[in-house]
């Protein structure tokens, strides 16, 4: 069982490594790696077309602009691909967005907030849990940790302005 | 094994619809339901909170506008949820979309095109693929016959214009 | 007479202290409190249930991105509900303000400008006032001061630039 | 008590007449007007001015494009003011959605949804219902009505896609 | 034959000021006031009922998010009214600009660039040039200006860059 | 005094008209011509370098999509430029608009609303007016029309609507 | 010298047709192709892989919605890529739009307008008269014939509208 | 053979140096221009009248806002016109590529991502490379050491990452 984040641009690492930390948090194999959709499209096709014989479960594909990765990566490949779009430095991640969700009838892309890089692992972890029982508790307290972590600012706040 | 479609009004059933055809082409079984966010919030948090309980592995909510739906059923569930933003009369499906996919950390849903109801069931059957060795057969032999068609169509044009 | 303001992050509280600052002002009784529509849902949904019971009048709900508390809390109490769309990291806020005002038939949230806090306390103000005179008084005298500065910096610019 | 309609033009008619016919259900005395920001600006601020005075509790002003009636009905009176965008022939709405609802600071517009005219309405009923608990009962009698009709829905469909 | 420049808020001034230094240039009077369509209405309908009996011949209105202030200045006199879009903190001034351009039937806005404040001042030129020989002989020589200075540029980047 | 309407192509006409018909009803001389920036731009430099020696003391420029014509209008000469953006078949008139009106320094084209037709000819008037006093009383009388047939039409919905 | 056009799907034929009847009257060499980037990626590779030794000197590539075609077959070769955004059912062909143009560093697609088809065709005999003298002396009657057609044009309104 | 890269105003520079920088790492001749379209116009006519016969073989036009550079340029040039929207201050681009690509049937400009000043050149050397297989040669060489600069992040990332 493991995952595989692969981003267009190593400079989409800040994001893509909290995919990665997550992963690594809940003790999914994760293997990491930049392959362009445009500048290594042999690479990209090579590595989805291999990915369900490499063991790769879910794919993670990050990208910015006219971001193609995920839809040639799910366009060769039946493992399930979630679509990360990177905000660039024009129109606001908008074009991201677009290009990675607006899939053509036939091959989904999975697709997660812009930036939503968190969101992403816990995707592919809930995706993994459909057949691992053990991630599901993992699943479980986690957002139980999170609820806690908010009641807690909730009862901060609810002293600090009175 | 068994998805379940919810559908925030049954006027969204014409694309909805779509999804359940190809749910129902591989042989997964299927539950088609409307609930409301908005307007029925207690049997949303009700059918969220059992559909693990319920036997479901992947949930497809889907809705327009401020399309709540699929996020208030991931945030009660950690199965996995497959958001299908609906267009609606203004705004050409942009609310939808965004309101769908710009979920913030720790509660992601797993968006597909506005109006992509055969991408969402696409999706629902590939992660289910990830325990069912079968569906992986069926999903490569449905992904041979959509090349097929596209080559057949490809022949038809090459004829046709000249 | 009671508002409450409630945000789906506590890093909303620079905004949303904005809207604490003038119902302090006014008088106005204020609890403010960190619940998370996805994060937190059973203490939305709850908040939601209780609040005509526990006294409160207005709710104002502030979230970002895909930002449904403002949706679910309304969804569950038939108290007015103010939405104010907290501007994120991207798409400029437009994804908050859509998720927050395109809500569908049945279910109302009274949606404010993109981070437009102090407006959210005055329209839980002037709805408040519907059933308290006195709230309609320093709603005239604070509209007063408020065209007083205008009118001081008018004297001010017109005596700058000549 | 007592809520006036306003539209910009009388071609907004069409979508506005849902807003009137919810509140004559709900038994809210209701006077419809034509009045523009732009063509009729003297009738505008002398409609504002006179509101408190005239005996209503809620305006619901409903404008297209360029949307400006909501802003300057709300700048001269302290009665809340309920912006209802109406789509016109261009940019599909989101000209009126951000005219109505990007209100600089000091003075509100609670927004509804683009042709939302049903949420104007029940908007201004909650806000009504803060001083009177006979609307909250009807309200509360509204929404079980709405759950039922989409319980039903959830009925009929569940028959139908088997 | 003057000019006002009005402004919805002193925080525009940096950006107004550039009008006021080009009209000053051109030696055309100017009168620079602070006047919110919001929250100084009266002071705003005022002022444009009694703009022609004032000697102004054109009117800038320079005002950011739902920008009224053009719109209700146009409506209430029949002098020229320049829009001016002031870039807010949200949405990139998008609100600024279709609150101001999209106006309806009946009464325009002749509206300029976001931001656009030099472009505003020059249009009031081209505006009062119709009936002043000597603002023409001026507009023609501040364009020969603006071409020199281009080609002066043109020339020092073609010896830069070989 | 005469007025230029001079649009791109003559599918544009059924809009254009509308302005044509405004400027005939005052009574101002006015020439229609198709001229394009793209395909005729010899023309249009023509027409705008002699714009003013042939007597236009206004110019109303109307093109889509990629609007250049009021722009490269604009640049050749210094008449006052009004840009009227056509809706065309893709993006609902957003292209049309932002390439009219965001102008750079220095060449400003006034701009009205996406087939504003009427507007750009009441704003011509009003420009002219600047000149011409009988045309200020022209416009008077136009705007108290226009007050009146509102007033007529509130008339009517009030006995309408009860 | 030959151009090919491919399209994702047969549904783009009527907009695809028109940069075929333009290539013909040109006598330019065209081949048409259907070939999806995510249906058939493998002909799409192996169509960019040869598509120098094949002949082709320009290749114009038409999808619609994630538009990815242009963007892979010019991963693959370095003949000259003109992309074709086709306006699909959902947010008016934006999506298509961002798809194609915004293609990351390395890379470039030449983008002409939503379902510009003509100058799809027009861009490709533009680039291959950069070689061909011929094909020079065409387009510039090409261009002669389209300017008087517009001057026709010009000269029925003229005496159409007086 | 020849490129011209014209600017509609040199503080577009810091971009479209790095058009320049490629350029004549590939040994093509180029020329930089700024020359604009508004301020002035008759320097861009005739600079694109005499483009052919000045030996250019490309023209890249790279304009903000209201970007009509490349657009004036096609109208009267046959020579193929690359359109590099460059991102001013407001609305993140979209106005610079809108205005770029959206053109009119008849003249198209083949349009590269906003501030896509690195692809405006090698679409310019992928053009020539029609007629010089030297380049062709050039550019196959380029992508090599695209891919293998990708290529060596990947492995440096992948030992990062465990």
């Amino acid at each position: 069982m493991k995952v595989a984040i692969i981003m267009g641009s190593d400079s989409d690492l800040p994001v893509v490594e909290r995919s990665f930390r997550i992963l690594k948090e809940f003790g999914v194999g994760t293997e990491v790696r930049v392959i362009s959709a445009h500048r290594t499209p042999d690479e990209a096709v090579e590595f989805g077309k291999n990915a369900e014989k490499n063991g790769f479960d879910v794919i993670i594909a990050a990208a910015g602009k006219a971001a193609h990765l995920g839809g040639i990566i799910a366009a060769v490949s039946i493992v399930p691909v979630i679509g990360l779009p990177i905000k660039s430095s024009t129109l606001d991640g908008l074009d991201s967005l677009l290009s990675t969700v607006q899939m053509p009838k036939g091959i989904p892309v999975a697709t997660v907030a812009i930036d939503g890089a968190e969101n992403a692992a816990l995707l592919a972890i809930q995706i993994l849990s459909v057949k691992d029982e053990n991630l599901k508790i993992k699943l479980r307290e986690y957002r139980k940790k999170m609820a806690e972590e908010i009641n807690e600012k909730d009862k901060e706040i609810q002293q600090k302005l009175i």
